[in-house]
């Protein structure tokens, strides 16, 4: 179950990437032998997610002639996630790119259940919990992040019910998230991004999970456009607000939310005919922030602290 | 200009109505020879906006043989806006159903020209502001209520720019504000709906305005599903949240916001391949409202006060 779902599958020499774009109506395979074709589904979005882009990108120089040619025009690719700078440097370190990218993609797979069990704990016999975006196996090339916790809760008999932020304007909610939860059995519902507000006003909601694209070294939480507006909406109502991340997603390197690079993108994915603004993540701050679920453990507040004895 | 958009029209006999789901593509319209066929444009959404519903309904009374079988029909077509009972209640108690109708939209475009204007006097040079959903002459058959406010402010040289949220599923931001600002000549940029976090926290919003379908004795608002998150945030960053809407739009006998009927429409609007959750509509507590504009006066809290006062 924990790897039903694989976006990512090294075979024959070339990365094989599950075209995210095309779900849920259809499963295409994208085969990249060269690492242009890599960087082109990370900026396109046939693959997304951070831990996801990261492992992609590894494979992506292990492709390479010129890995360090590479690894620039990867990391080139999306700004905000730090996950992609961090596994190009990874994979640039070692003699053996190959070996480093598929020891990264099982670093994360490790990681993902890790901090899945560690969420889990946190939920209790009959919680109803909210999402945004995915951040599920799709997301990560494991078992999930944000959906990893969601899945494990479940399986412990301690969820009984999800609702999923339809997540404007690529839709990885109602379109990632919907196919995910269903192919685990977990119950769920869509709802537009503006609904969430009257769900957890009436109650319906007793924890929100999500994953994260970079965590600042205080706490700040960049993650997709409408994750900021949960966190405000769970501190009125007393929901918890969780954040499911691999510490490769924390970056000790930007102090705060403020210095998170957000990326912008085509005005024509919210509206064709007239002008748009589009950015595609919103930062959180720590404050909101309940806990933060890693591999290494639970973060709590205050965050610097816990944040700078993990990395 | 105030009347430079008109979504409804009674000519030789019939009542024409702009068929605002082929909008802003198509300018379309419907004639209604019946009460039937004018129930039929309010429940599909041909026409849709809280007073431009309740004009219609009052016409589609006025095309009737049997007024009180037509009034119930078209009472029992959407059951959030109060305005339409309100007017329904109007026409059945007059000899002339169709000068009693004249007479609602007559003196809806009054009413929206006078609560602009109050509205517009709490703007300063350079107000960016922004609103949800569709509040303005599609909205209400005269100068619009919350757009109606951006019109007025902008004409007062104290509006620089306007942030419209889409307004998901059926994207009446997009589609119907934008366009209807755009005709006015009114600089505007659309957001997802999730991104209207980002933006007030970036500090680019000075004020909120939006419409209404229900106000209760005590103030609680019904608007747009999306409207609550936008005010718990407007009250988290210090932004005036104000509501514009007619008298015909409060409701003394529901005493607060869980005593309105939220409406449920299909959840295909919202996905078409899973489980969906629809509500139309959700509430915003009295607390955070910074003003109701009415073309009675600006109310302020404590509300129930300034309501009874008027109503």
């Amino acid at each position: 179950m924990a790897d039903a779902i694989q976006p990512l599958r090294f075979e024959g020499g070339a990365l094989h990437v599950l075209d995210q774009r095309a779900l849920p109506s259809e499963e295409r395979w994208i085969r990249c032998d060269t690492p242009e074709q890599v960087a082109d589904c990370i900026r396109t979005l046939a693959v997304r997610g951070a831990p996801a882009i990261g492992v992609a990108a590894a494979y992506g120089v292990a492709l390479a002639d010129d890995r360090e040619a590479a690894a620039a025009l990867l990391r080139a690719t999306r700004p905000t996630a730090v996950n992609l700078g961090w596994a190009l440097d990874r994979c640039l370190a070692s003699d053996d790119p190959l070996a480093a990218a598929r020891a990264i993609h099982e670093d994360q797979r490790e990681a993902d259940l890790c901090l899945s069990r560690l969420g889990a704990e946190r939920f209790s016999e009959g919680d109803r919990a909210l999402t945004h975006c995915n951040s599920g196996p799709l997301a990560t090339g494991g078992y999930g992040t944000g959906v990893g916790v969601l899945r494990a809760a479940f399986e412990r008999g301690r969820l009984t019910s999800v609702w999923v932020d339809e997540t404007r304007p690529l839709l990885q909610g109602a379109r990632l998230t919907a196919w995910e939860l269903t192919r685990a059995g977990i119950p769920h519902r869509v709802i537009a991004d503006s609904s969430a507000g009257s769900v957890i006003a009436a109650g319906a909601v007793d924890r929100i999970v999500v994953g994260a694209d970079r965590i600042a070294a205080n706490g700040d939480v960049a993650n997709k456009i409408g994750t900021y507006p949960l966190a405000v909406l769970a501190a009125r109502h007393g929901v918890p607000f969780y954040v499911a991340a691999p510490l490769s997603t924390i970056d000790p390197d930007t102090p705060d939310g403020g210095a998170i690079p957000i990326e912008e993108r085509d005005p024509g994915e919210v509206v064709g005919w007239t002008d748009a603004f589009n950015p595609a993540f919103d930062v959180t701050p720590a404050e909101l922030v309940t806990a933060i679920f890693t591999e290494a453990g639970v973060l709590e507040p205050p965050y610097d602290a816990a944040i700078s004895s993990v990395t």
